[in-house]
């Protein structure tokens, strides 16, 4: 319908009820929701089962409660926690990150903030440098059966006013991070973006008496700078996932190694030699 | 239907109509077709209007069936030819160019080749090197109403046996390889692709007396490596028409300069030091 | 992008491509637009082969360009005219038609109009009187090469103020009015509708110099009974398309009589004793 | 990806997680899927909350697991049960529902079986004769806020050898049943069909170790009598599951009538007269 009802929560693949139910509760307790009776929750996943004991099913409700709960403006915890805390990026170990860009004043001067749950596989090449080559890590060398085939869940934040038209295309935009980065949105994946403005000028209340809403909307042709913004926000939080994470022992043993930034200093300076 | 009927054309945005029946008229044309009576004409277009008289509608039937008619097999002419005649890719002159990849015998040996008719805008980077933003060539600078809002026709053929629904997948990743050199899919754009399979086991007879028809197809858990290819090729395609476009002049005295590699490599040598 | 730029032509299968082209030389023509050199033509389609020569294309340029110039308000030629000349609805001889609903001044009192080429099968049903299976004319009986496997397109304009997003949801209620009639969009047709609104309040100028442009919309909960306005319309609209066909002869001695009235009304009446 | 792992379940909106919750559960704890780490759980819903408190999340996930341990061939428990038990359908009581068509052997012999979750709105017609316009029960006449808008969700089970591309066809055709019968997929509701092929042809192993797949599909010409099978077959079963339903009483003293079937015999005769 155009609209967005609830928090925008992020899991793993199995937990995915459980933070939808505890979003109805949410919802539902919420002073003047007293006769809310339909609830679309939004919840994004991605499957960590290489470090995350996942059938364990581990996520309760009171987990998500508690996260909605502390939910605040500014600075928020990355890298290896909540739902990024087991995941991977290109086989190395991936996170929850942030990343935004602000438009010039002359383009509108609206920002396009996004966050990522990087668990997908590619070859990761990073401002073209062709890392997963280098590290010998990229499909054709691999075991299908190995990690790496996993998916990328991306949430926009915008404080442009868009209607859910160019959210959609936003929305997609954003996606575009994974392939900057060399990802493929490879067969096994999911990868998604959801994209939600947070303007006064789109805000639709959910009841009114009137019949008819006004709206302010940005016009199509002020679209590119942030379709622009969106794909370079998205492959900077990608890359971070990346930088900032930390090695991570997990169940059965397994381990994901953080990417081995010093490893690939030494190959980028021997390239330039 | 899941199935391809016609050659595939491409073309400029007005000349779409022409194009298509143009197709049409082959189809029916051709000996055992006598009773057909529809087609479904498959033409790709993009907006060549910098350079190309667009207004002026020269493309007739007669060119198009006569490149219907020389089409064949083997290496075939590129650049600024055709439809790629007037095309201009992130502000620079493009064209027509094709690529492609070839699977391991152990991913199962299916190729993968791309057609592009580049065309569309962006900040281009060509394997990470910031092409665009070190010419002074970019969406926050540049003006809105300056060609760079176009888009990219993508046509991707693979022997490997699909059906239509991995055949939009495959096209889609197609599409990543825009991003891959800086492309956002911009607003005005249309960026598409299509993909086609030319493998014997999904071909499906347009007319047979049996209700059922029997295909080997590729399993889901075999296509990240295609999808790769497909990236892989059509962002070597998109650069390969950047690399040998040359300076046209067109209507109304408009130039488009083909990308200046000596610079770009002077400003490589640069960065280097 | 959310936005209709030409008139809507409806026309054969084969003619298309005429069609779009007269349209865009059209759209060219136009005072004020001499710099335009992007047209997204709008045209529709049925294929009406089993009475017209539709390999003969004779469909020329000047025929669109006629209509359109003949286009007008007030009340429209109707029935076997135009694109609706040749075409066939559930084996009878089909048309070109309209009808409209006025929803109640409590409702809005906005109008929905639509405009049918009927060209489909399917078992046909008056108010529920099974048509079709009395004048033994249904699918399980009929040979699958015989005409009856077309399709219907529908032009939806109203003058409530929607965005695409809700006019695509009208448009889909519109093909419901095939449904309510016996047809089931059958496995070779492209039963199509489009919709249009009227309403200054969602006129968005092609060019502006403000990045932003306010529109009123109707609010999502006031759609309903558009929606039932716009299944009744096509519905009649088909109906009425039979109703007021005459017999015709087409290439090849094919014939198409008009549905049997006089019969029907004859097995209405059996019915009731 | 064109498959389906789970057993299909309807609840209702606000039960979904639980549901879905309890589907994983269940195919994690099958034999031989110990080491299943992914679950894309199928789960259909509708909004009862006039007659079922349904913010009271009454279902449980033991509910889920018993219903699916109880599932068995031959005759099921229909009509105001499970997730029909408190479904209103054009403001009657409505319910869980089967119907099937079978074709005839000329026709392939297949069989199309429907389930439907009856909860929409509309302008309730039976074989033509106008029961919500004569029982005064109507769009026009009614308050938005009423009960009404709700929606209808079925389910699809064919024996025909079909994949992913033609059942979402044969399941948008399903939903012409509601058409059929006055519904106009009204604003609010989330009217939705899904539809399985049980045919071996087409049947997928989950792992294989072989890279591609044979499947033996029906041709795209054979589709339109299933197509009119799933129409009729979901057509009957609404009326159905509104001829079948019981007055029940729900949370806060909320009713809902049977269908009056006395009164609409009175109001036919009357017709005939």
């Amino acid at each position: 319908m155009g609209t967005i009802e609830t928090p925008i929560i992020v899991t793993n693949t199995l937990s995915v009820p459980t933070a939808a139910d505890a979003v109805i509760d949410y919802i539902l307790s919420l002073p003047g929701n007293e006769r809310v009776e339909s609830v679309n929750a939004v919840v994004g996943e991605t499957n960590d089962s290489w470090l995350n004991d996942i059938r364990g099913r581990h996520l309760k409700k009171e987990h998500v409660l508690e996260a909605i709960r502390k939910a605040a403006g500014g600075p928020v915890e990355e890298d290896c926690v909540g739902a990024g805390t087991g995941t991977m990026c290109y086989d190395h170990k991936g996170g929850i990150r942030t990343s935004s860009r602000r438009l010039p004043d002359s383009r509108g001067g609206h920002t396009v903030g996004v966050l990522v749950q990087t668990n997908h596989g590619g070859v990761l090449q990073i401002n073209g440098f062709q890392v997963g080559v280098r590290l010998g890590n990229y499909y054709m060398k691999k075991d299908l059966e190995a990690p790496g085939d996993g998916s990328c869940m991306i949430v926009v934040a915008t404080d442009a006013p868009l209607d859910s038209r160019n959210l959609k295309r936003l929305a997609r935009r954003a996606l575009l991070g994974i392939a900057r980065n060399g990802g493929v949105y490879s067969s096994g994946s999911g990868d998604y973006a959801i994209a939600v403005s947070t303007a006064r000028e789109v805000r639709v209340p959910h009841r009114s008496s009137k019949p008819e809403q006004s709206l302010t909307l940005l016009r199509n042709e002020q679209m590119s700078p942030l379709f622009l913004a969106a794909a370079e926000a998205a492959e900077e939080a990608i890359l971070n996932s990346l930088f900032k994470a930390r090695r991570m022992e997990g169940r059965g043993g397994h381990v994901a190694e953080a990417l081995p930034l010093d490893k690939i200093k030494e190959l980028v300076a021997e390239k330039k030699e």
